[in-house]
């Protein structure tokens, strides 16, 4: 049996993208131009024909609201939903509500890239009396405290983003289904990271546009992809933006 | 084990009753009130602290971002979302897409009210050729023929409704959660006239208002009310809109 569709969206703008601050795992909200980016890419998923039979999300609101604002878009909004804290942007650790530019200039460049863009380097941990800390939010409160992150790097989301992809993800694909999964720049690199075999030193170069559907059709048998690095519904658009990526916090 | 908490919410105004229009299963939008409408609905769960762990939503739009619309209000946007078509909205058959004042001058007031009100006839069915029928509708594209209605009586939505309840509902109360149910008014209905064992004759007068959370808690042992008819979370609005209810459409 073939195996279903894969499409990645990483949600748009949100309140902290203005402010320039790290997000991380702090709950914050779309703004206007996140919002219109969702449904521009739920438009983009209609129009391709490319219409999801599940969704996956994070438990964070910018990825939900995401997901929903683009799949009434796609009209598609009646689909099953499946969340996972897996699915998470990066924890930020001590870094979550601090300001980009400052934290620039008061570490440096080489240390603030490392933060940033290292495969293995978590920033220091968040205390858990930080007001940015999760400790006490009731998504989590089921989660066993030493799965609780107080910092990650790449390598770190993808260790715990891996799991729900082999047991919640690829069943799904394996049903046949298109699979969309609207989650963060960070976890899903961390997925590009794995199904494209991308090398630890390789993935830092790798910036995910945000609200542009990127579609994965899989070998069946490896599970790879069968265009690797897979396809933007709209390139053009996607490769502009991902340069604009690259220069972002700057 | 206690039982968990069950709370009800219908959808508020939709494009289609500024028009005074059937509506059944055509799968209109909330209007802005209706936004409003949830919104509130939202508000008044976390200010009540009464906090879903899991919502249930029909497979039409307005029920499902009237959830939506509730949970972020309510700061329980990532909470499991389940769906069926089970808790949609009554088929209203021929009426739908049909002006309800238009419907009421040719067939009459006694007719108009028996399709409307009485508990075991349905309206005319629908035409599978009708622009407002559901036939080719891939949401219900899994169902089998004799499961997918054309048309229905409040009697037909209790049947349909009732497997969910037992089958999807009650685990979740069984487990502890707190359980929105986000739909319509006669799906509620007929969940209500069951669980309150409300006679057909006496299920005519009951009007469940928009907007206002409706909370139950059930005894482990018969899943009966502890407080029959339940328990509204701002009960002097929901009285007020309860008698505005039983006029509509006249």
């Amino acid at each position: 049996m073939s195996l279903g569709t894969l499409v990645l969206l990483r949600h748009g703008h949100s309140d902290w993208n203005a402010k320039n601050l790290f997000t991380g795992w702090v709950d914050v909200d779309l703004n206007a131009q996140g919002e219109d980016e969702a449904r521009h890419g739920g438009e983009l998923l209609r129009e391709h024909g490319l219409l999801p039979d599940v969704v996956h999300t994070s438990v964070l609101r910018r990825a939900i609201r995401t997901s929903e604002l683009a799949l009434h878009a796609a009209d598609r909004h009646w689909i099953p939903v499946r969340r996972s804290w897996r699915l998470n942007e990066r924890h930020y650790g001590a870094l979550q509500g601090k300001d980009k530019k400052q934290t620039l200039e008061q570490y440096g460049e080489e240390q603030f890239m490392l933060w940033r863009r290292s495969y293995d380097t978590p920033p220091p941990p968040i205390a858990d009396d930080d007001e940015f800390s999760q400790v006490g939010d009731p998504r989590y409160a089921a989660l066993p405290p030493e799965l609780m992150p107080k910092a990650e790097c790449l390598k770190d989301v993808l260790a715990r983003a891996l799991p729900y992809w082999y047991d919640a993800i690829i069943p799904d694909l394996r049903d046949g289904r298109t699979v969309l999964v609207a989650a963060h720049g960070n976890s899903l690199r961390a997925i590009v990271k794995h199904i494209d075999q991308i090398s630890d030193e390789a993935i830092a170069a790798l910036n995910i546009p945000t609200g542009m559907p990127l579609r994965y059709e899989l070998d069946p048998q490896t599970l790879r992809p069968l265009t690797p690095g897979g396809q933007y519904l709209d390139p053009e658009a996607a490769a502009e933006a991902a340069a604009a990526v690259a220069n972002q916090g700057r």
